[in-house]
């Protein structure tokens, strides 16, 4: 069987380009022999919808758009597209997905009457009433639905919110291969009491198609890799499987899909594995039975993680018509890794890097940033601040007055000068602020809310301290790109007299990525910093409540995956 | 039977000061004759306690202190207090979470070994593994556990994230009355399959116990008698039965618990309410019939808001130690709101409200500002920002040549040099800034990011510019506090000569509301009105995700209720 893996983009809510990029990907895979097409899970609406999905009209526009769909299709091989439908009934949904009683509706009617302008949840009480769903389209028609049964509740995944457990489905047959169609969780249920894969080579598929959005973290492949290997072993009752696992690529705010498809003969060998973090549309022949493909060597994790960056950057400007950047440089390492991103991204021409030096200046940072700004061909403008810093000590000084020298209000007002500055360029040229805060300092709140934290998009927000620097110095490869000065100056946020941070970030930051992991390494020689350091992350999380939308590329980011409370005792 | 109704408030994560004021409620409970006392869902964890609970040793401190505070209450009557607990096994919660076959497990192990320091969730694959619970101490110990079976994954519940769903319980006998345990949703049936409530009673339940956090809303009271009226119905199997419903009360963050706790005789008769957004210990005698309990007519809409918001600001800052609030007091309607608000929350004297005039400032705007915080006895202090104005067209005169007169780039920079200010106020003397954004401005896009839109928490973003100007006439009450200028005049943000708000609130605040509530009102007059308010709703996405802690008084608030992309088609 040839099998057409589809690692295409869409776009969230953009039903009639989703429509358009996936009949284009099938007549490509069409017209390279494929006899079955598979998609990303929730190829069609964009993944993930979220409470798109909380609107009954959306719901039904997804629905005729899975409808209009196989039409078009009517003459193409078949196809597994990432969808969702209603479940059957309310009653008899929530009970067969514990009973495996009924099988799943494709009725575009909800259960009972519902009034125009109506909408699922707002009822306040009741179960989710959809399905995250795979639609076989065959022959001009959606020949069935298989839906998600294990439905992530962790991290940046919230399905249950939207979706009902799907009863298990029996494999469809395409060519005469009966087929186990599953969604992305489906395939990890190691943890789990149900074994969608298992339940589906009992009733006899050959072949396990796992359609995905699983977004890149560095253990990401791996461990799907490994999850699929366990899903297709033999097992008492069964033989082996060969499976096809299909993922999403491309960003989505937070979320960076990373492709990476790839197809597992019989014996678990790897034989196809498509591009990270690109497009992909092929064919791939199971009967050709070729040697275990040579995958490249994994690339170093540095090399992983720009990439997965620039695409994140360039998703969230490409999806949001975004035709400018702003980066505020400083010359620090910081702001100099977010500039080379987003030129990698946008290009050049895209990327306008300002700075802001102030009294507390180094000269050197401004020439820094103006030999980076050079030696990436973007546009370099400055706009020194101290006549706006100036004005502030002179507006403020009754409030100034007997002030500490250890106050930071004078700092914070350069920062919130600065952020200022850079909102003017936003607003009179267009386009959006870039965010160069980093991880750590975004735990230890070690930053200015509404100065150097503002920014839509917080580029390396889930980037260590310590990664900051070996991705910058990935980029950089010797080639003097970021000039010496920026890679190796002790760190500062210059914001007044000889300031450095107030920290060693070799240590520093491993300690407060285990923090954020709720993973407190208790016990060692630097407990009691630690236990200082969980608190300034504690006292922090009002700042965090209000950054931008940080790329996620770690187990646990900042963002809808993690939802500490900022009141706590 | 004499039940104490314990409506309470504790604080998330902090479990030795909620034991104590478990302990007290009880004593006082016990002492004016109480035979069982019931307290509000997850009152020992705090509630939401959200992904505190991915927290392994924050579970281990949980399920020992609700094994401390039985011994505790050894010589006390039985009490039922919401806490959680682990899944008997992985293997077997999730199996009987569909059929019911064993009880909860109160261990206080994992299933399994588990390695120090390791934690739950960061596996990446599994359903939850704990209980949303109530456990009934009797005797010094832990009697038994009544998990909630049906969990909220809607609106600000995002339940299925930490709980798996329990197995039905059976009735718990308490001075030999049958009574069913029930966790808030659990009596919210109607839409579910299950209904919790009538299998407690099929198995003898005569009364039901529902311990609830059910968060305020204007129509909340009246749904709450609603399901707990249709729960106690007679049914064909079964006579009908009394309800004791204890709610939470107090704000955690975005939400605000507004008590209420009620009795319901047998005949569905109101015999007993607590105070709205108050803490009561009241003991109820369920066999003392007396008459329906004359409630006194429900307060005003407006009452309700301001109650609400009132406790939302004093929690807030109490429970985080904040000592002190400052407003920018424009002269407008809702800066006055929320100087009104957080001084009645938090008393004069934590209030300073901060008049920030430019040059498009109307002279009497900060002249009605400075009368308002002289009725209110706040302190009041004017900072104009002229000379930052003029400081900031010179700095950014290269940028601003050119400019159109429509650029509003000097508008957001007059903005954000407010938000630098007031930010400098918070650095210089402590405490935080409250924001004063409403609702319907917060949806349009129409606030300055970093600028107005700056401050942790936003006292008013959950109410529309009308509910802002009904609330605001019901906190003056003709008393004449707020001055008549800032009541009439027509809203502007002064950020230009002659500037008023470019829309008929009275048309677009229910246009907006509709908008972000999911329910658009397509087909009216105004239609093509709507899809333009519905498009500016989307492209402000963007802004709402940087926004501070918004309290919810409202169906659908922004905040961890409202999950909309900000990427979409």
């Amino acid at each position: 069987m040839r099998v057409g893996l589809c690692q295409i983009d869409t776009r969230v809510g953009d039903l009639t380009g989703n429509t358009a990029r996936i009949l284009a990907a099938v007549r490509a895979a069409r017209d390279a022999g494929a006899q079955l097409c598979v998609f990303p899970e929730l190829v069609l609406p964009g993944v993930p919808p979220r409470d798109l999905l909380d609107d009954e009209d959306f719901v039904d526009a997804v629905v005729a758009a899975t409808h209009g769909l196989a039409e078009k299709l009517a003459t193409c091989p078949p196809v597994l597209v990432g969808t969702v439908v209603r479940v059957a009934s309310t009653q008899a949904a929530s009970r067969h997905a514990c009973t495996g009683g009924r099988s799943v509706d494709g009725s575009s009617t909800p259960p009972g009457p519902r009034e125009p302008g109506s909408f699922t949840r707002l009822r306040y009480g009741g179960p989710p009433l959809l399905h995250n769903a795979l639609a076989l389209l065959e022959a001009g028609k959606i020949a069935g639905y298989f839906g998600k049964r294990l439905l992530p509740g962790y991290d940046v995944f919230h399905e249950p919110r939207w979706f009902a457990p799907a009863p298990p489905s029996s494999p469809a047959h395409v060519d005469g291969v009966p087929i186990g169609p599953l969604l992305c969780e489906d395939l990890w249920s190691e943890n789990y009491p149900d074994d969608p894969g298992l339940d589906l080579r009992q009733q006899g598929a050959r072949l396990l198609v796992c359609a995905s959005a699983s977004p890149y973290r560095p253990a990401a492949l791996s461990a799907r890799l490994h999850h699929a290997r366990r899903a297709q072993r033999a097992h008492p009752d069964v033989g082996p499987a060969a499976v096809v696992y299909v993922n999403a690529v491309g960003a989505q705010d937070e979320l960076i899909f990373d492709g990476r498809s790839f197809v597992l003969d019989e014996d678990g060998r790897c034989i196809s594995m498509l591009a990270a973090f690109e497009e992909r549309v092929e064919v791939i022949d199971l009967k050709a039975a070729p040697e275990e493909v040579r995958l490249p060597p994994a690339p170093p994790r540095e090399a992983e993680l720009r990439a997965a960056l620039v695409l994140g950057i360039r998703d969230f400007a490409r999806k949001n018509r975004v035709h400018r950047v702003y980066v505020g440089l400083s010359g620090g390492i910081d702001s100099a890794l977010v500039a080379c991103l987003a030129t990698e991204a946008l290009g050049a021409s895209a990327v306008t890097a300002v700075a802001l030096p102030s009294r507390h200046t180094d000269p050197r940072s401004t020439e820094a940033a103006r030999r980076l700004a050079t030696n990436l061909g973007v546009s370099f403008e400055v706009t020194p601040i101290e006549t706006l810093h100036a004005a502030a000590e002179t507006a403020l000084s009754p409030l100034l007055q007997r002030a500490p020298s250890t106050d930071t209000t004078l700092e914070n007002v350069q920062a919130r000068l600065r952020a200022m500055v850079l909102m003017a360029y936003v607003n009179r040229r267009g386009g959006m602020l870039l965010n160069s805060s980093n991880k750590t300092e975004l735990a230890l709140g070690y930053g200015t809310l509404y100065g150097d934290m503002a920014g839509t998009l917080c580029v390396i927000g889930d980037l260590t301290k310590l990664d900051v620097y070996s991705v910058a110095r990935h980029f950089d490869d010797g080639r003097g790109l970021i000039p010496r000065f920026i890679l190796e100056r002790p760190p500062t946020a210059e914001l007044r007299e000889h300031q450095v941070d107030p920290f060693d970030y070799s240590r520093v930051a491993p300690a407060v990525e285990s923090i954020l992991q709720t993973r407190p390494r208790a016990g060692d020689e630097h407990e009691e910093e630690e236990q200082r350091l969980a608190q300034q992350v504690r006292l922090a999380e009002h700042k965090r409540w209000q950054t931008g939308i940080i790329l996620k590329v770690s187990d646990r980011a900042i963002g809808t995956g993690r939802m500490i409370p900022v009141t706590r005792g």
